[in-house]
């Protein structure tokens, strides 16, 4: 086994050896350009820390890895079309720097180009690679459907709002790690048990991100602090706010989310201090803490060496504990 | 064997079986819609034509034969997108009866959808399947970047243009045949040669719609004659008519082409007659008959009975004899 910042080391160098320069440029530019826009490369990380996790060396599952790295950005190119973003990681979005055409036909042949990358497989792992992976990709689409449902929505429940997290987000973490099991060829419990791990952890990393970007530390979160507010998203921390509050008070508070304004700054502290005393801070920690011990637990019932199950809880660990 | 009526009347009853009604309805209802606006399904019935071909019952091709009629029809919803197009097959196009956003992830759906479709196959033709599949959605991609490139071109090739439209079009019809034999797992030898003869064919069929854009019988063409001469597309007979002319011709023509006129029918007049005065339409219809020929040429040195070429010619013939 390895330290995390050396299955990133490995990761990166592989990825940059697969940037080529092919036509036409128009199509395969973009793609170099979102894939070394870096990021914590979280995904395909997970992938090949998995396949050591059961005694397969890493570089085996470098090329899943890269099929989940570049799937998570295809997703990014699209979402961002979608959310008109103009930044991404800091630097223009796809559809910004070229145009909306270029990021829909290069998003296109990411996720064609993700499949292609399992091809260096043999036929069985091949398949069962493709399978986990055509249905995963579905799940994902699912959840951003939800999500762009949900921004017209003023009766999404929190059931529903974390089955859309869960497809949103959660299931490319359980998959890329089922990925390096399904590699490793450990058996079908294992890897079921990997699966289940990645998505209580991702639920978790999800949530603990709604959480962050409402209470995290400007100085070191990364994206503007309250940026959720601002877009009226409606969060965890917004969905239990609204169900802990009185008939009055939530429509106070659906009141003050939908307002745009020019500065946000009373906004933010105004919903900020509704989401602490209604309790919905408190009850969004609680279900971080919820999902991550399910993860452990799932840890426990694993059939590998302690010292795997130590590595795979440090990696859960240093995830919930971050603030960026 | 079948007629070719029957392979379509067997196509669209599975499909129809195909469409069922799934959640988030955002993203499911335009599938349904666009697979359900017909078309000649050309492309299916050759995967189960090409597999009874090879002596295998077409039912077992019909999954095959669905992935391919999906990834059509996804590539037609982006492109719908990317033209700006109001209208396909007479109905509003999806982003118009939805938004853009549902078109986008909706069509993303379908790619993954395809892939799905060929989990029918034990691995080692799934593999083979998912292989030849990429491959050609990649090159259709690449052939869809190609022809936006060319709008704003004004040097393009005849050899560019031929690329263009092999990867654009040409691709699929010959993956199409060639999954049939995949499925039917016949030799290496004649899936290469169906793979040949769809390629030739499709080439064919591409460069006839070219012509019949211009020289169609309005009667029976289902869409406006002159519809690339409106929109200035840089076609065969277009690229054909500048080759053959004079620098000063060329520079007319060109002119002429790149004029946006509220009442269009002067200018078709006028460059329907350049095409037919250049000798560009003459040669246009020469090389839909070569590749055709070509095709043929395929054909006879494929190890099937000659009653089975007899039907693939019979195909060749009524889809080149075509006027709509």
């Amino acid at each position: 086994m390895h330290a995390i910042y050396q299955y990133q080391e490995f990761f990166i160098s592989y990825l940059e050896s697969q940037l080529i320069t092919k036509e036409p440029k128009n199509l395969y530019e973009p793609i170099s350009y979102i894939l070394d826009l870096g990021g914590k490369r979280m995904r395909p990380v997970l992938t090949l820390m998995t396949a050591e996790v059961f005694n397969v060396d890493y570089k085996k599952a470098l090329a899943a890895a890269m099929a989940v790295e570049v799937f998570h950005n295809f997703s990014l190119v699209h979402d961002d079309i979608m959310d008109d973003a103009p930044l991404r990681r800091g630097h223009q979005t796809v559809h910004e720097k070229w145009d909306v055409n270029s990021g829909i036909l290069s998003g296109d042949a990411m996720l064609i180009l993700a499949y292609q990358y399992f091809e260096q497989y043999e036929p069985a792992i091949f398949m069962q690679l493709a399978k986990l992976f055509s249905k995963t990709a579905l799940e994902v689409c699912e959840g951003q459907q939800w999500d762009v449902d949900f921004e017209t929505r003023d009766n999404v429940t929190i059931a529903e709002y974390l089955k859309m997290i869960e497809y949103k987000t959660a299931v490319l973490v359980a998959a890329a790690m089922k990925m390096g099991a399904i590699i490793a060829e450990t058996s079908v419990e294992n890897a079921n048990l990997i699966y289940e791990f990645g998505l209580n952890l991702g639920l978790a990393f999800q949530l603990q991100d709604d959480y962050l970007d409402a209470f995290g530390d400007p100085e070191t979160f990364g994206k503007q602090v309250g940026g959720d507010i601002i877009e009226n998203k409606k969060t965890y921390l917004y969905l239990k706010a609204m169900a802990f509050s009185s008939k009055e008070q939530a429509s106070q508070l659906a009141n003050v989310f939908s307002s745009r304004l020019d500065d946000n700054t009373d906004k933010i502290m105004w919903v900020k201090d509704i989401f602490n005393t209604s309790g919905a801070s408190k009850a969004t920690q609680q279900e971080i803490q919820e999902y991550t011990s399910k993860a452990f637990v799932t840890l426990e019932k694993m059939h590998i060496e302690e010292d795997k199950k130590a590595m795979l809880r440090t990696f859960g660990e240093n995830l919930m504990s971050r603030n960026v």
